[in-house]
């Protein structure tokens, strides 16, 4: 098969899945070439409405996402699902593999699922699936979920750059209101109390209930609705998809709508560039980096003076690539 | 009180904690003379025993490090607690104050215990509790406990510039299991199962057993030993500083320990490294990025354009403060 620019171009826009699974690992890899690509690609798209999904692990996120994909699906849309697998910081690799692989084959093969591993180093994560985003939505996708394990920072950051937040909580497990406090519950446009037949759900419905009745909403902002499902059962996923068409109404006709949309664009660029600096940072550590901690190490200088001397060689352009 | 460079010092050397408290927030502050400072006590530090505790929310962390902190202190050494909260994404501040306050007032007041935001920008979380670790260090504290809410990629990150890392697990939460895998099996240099009078304790300890015998360890590595505590009762709590005294000895005595000496070094020095570059993009970006997102959204441009461009002027050193 082609592989050239002119083929993984036109291949995207014809939404062919070899050439977005091709284009996805050449930008998970930072091959340079994909990124000329990918601004071509950048006029193709716009069109998806991308929701991020996250929420406690064990909270039945997957369950629910496969629900809400087959649904869109069988309203015949294009769905994608990116399972952002935290990364082994040893290994590289990512560890949930076994999951994605289990869900591919068992679900409606016109899915598209693609397991992103995060990267072990600082920030790495988000890269990878923005570019992901945008090249399945230059090909035709018209939703692609982004659904995280924990509720971190770094799972906050990617979600945040979701057009649509999704937050999962489950009743019971002593961590929801936690796991709310932690910084999730300003990014959430729509909450779902998944294994909604437990104990404790109306307790946590309350909990979540109050705790939007002390944030400050802006007039014209979307308020996030509280909906309740049980997954397994493909019960209340309805009630999900009509909210989150909701807000995807809300966020293109409305003025506060827009502010959003543009505030999502400016955090993926944000991130972007911030990753790019990253990796230069890498370069110009790799052979010396060693050395000067060792030298840290022995009191012959100290680490405020080896940052300096690396982030002054950044900023000098001294890294072998150029 | 006197907070000139030379106060400092010799305040911070002294192990005055009105000036340890200063210097913390002049760094978590980014004021460029708190960088003189700090490498100047550099050479002071590098006797303190840097313990991360990490593990889902609801494990009972801070009734652990509460108990381990206490333990530590009746045995005459110098104890300090940082608690990492997770910011807002929105206000920037920190979101769990309520429970540091509380055990400020219960607690012995010779321990400090300081509450560390996280920042809502990418990799913010980690530099300002470097600093603090340093700065407690040079100050002649024995003990620094770094307790992370969440299992996220940021707190795996803060984590492993530990010297020690502590994994807290608690019996019947579903996602036990799925913590583990989360990226902190291969960081745990330590496991704790909490609440170890509930049911499910003994599955919980034979999954980790399990995993554990899958992990590939080198000759002469540190085995995480599993431990069972009662945090609230104290109970196993005194194995779990007996552990922690073993690792520090295999840290200071044997070449792998001081092989891992040196990884971490190099990992707190690759963070501030990185969180240098973000605040200079930042810099860069503060005044243009939202014309440039405007250029974007009507496609008059692309992101990786954008991107491009404020990379570009950072490393141009193109931006306002120089």
């Amino acid at each position: 098969m082609d592989f050239s620019n002119e083929a993984l171009i036109s291949g995207v826009k014809a939404g062919n899945l070899r050439s977005v699974s091709r284009l996805i690992t050449l930008a998970e890899n930072g091959v340079p070439r994909a990124r000329t690509v990918m601004a071509e690609l950048y006029r193709s798209g716009g069109h998806a409405h991308v929701i991020g999904v996250t929420g406690s692990p064990g909270a039945g996120k997957s369950t629910l996402v496969d629900q809400l994909a087959s649904t869109f699906r069988k309203d015949g849309k294009k769905v994608a699902i990116l399972a952002i697998d935290p990364t082994s910081p040893f290994s590289g690799g990512a560890v949930l593999g076994d999951r994605i692989r289990m869900v591919k084959t068992a679900e409606d093969d016109t899915i598209f699922i693609r397991s992103m591993a995060t990267r072990g180093a600082l920030g790495g994560l988000s890269r990878g699936t923005l570019d992901a985003v945008q090249i399945l939505d230059a090909a035709g996708f018209d939703v692609i979920f982004v659904e995280t394990v924990g509720v971190g920072q770094a799972e906050v950051d990617i979600v945040r750059t979701a057009d649509t937040c999704v937050v999962v909580l489950v009743p019971g497990m002593g961590d929801s209101v936690q796991a709310i406090k932690a910084g999730i519950l300003e990014i959430a446009d729509l909450f779902v109390i998944n294994k909604a037949d437990r104990d404790g759900a109306d307790m946590l419905h309350k909990d979540i209930r109050v705790l939007l009745s002390l944030a400050e909403y802006e007039e014209g902002s979307f308020k996030p609705p509280i909906l309740r499902t049980i997954a397994t059962e493909g019960s209340g996923v309805s009630e999900v998809v009509e909210s989150l068409g909701e807000h995807t109404r809300w966020l293109s006709s409305s003025k506060e709508g827009k502010k959003r949309r543009l505030k999502i664009l400016e955090e993926r660029v944000m991130k972007i560039a911030s990753e790019i600096l990253y990796e230069k940072l890498a370069q110009v550590a790799h052979d010396r980096v060693a050395g000067l901690i060792q030298d840290c190490f022995e009191k012959r200088t100290d680490p405020y003076a080896v940052v300096e001397k690396l982030v002054g060689e950044v900023l000098s352009g001294n890294d072998k690539t150029e």
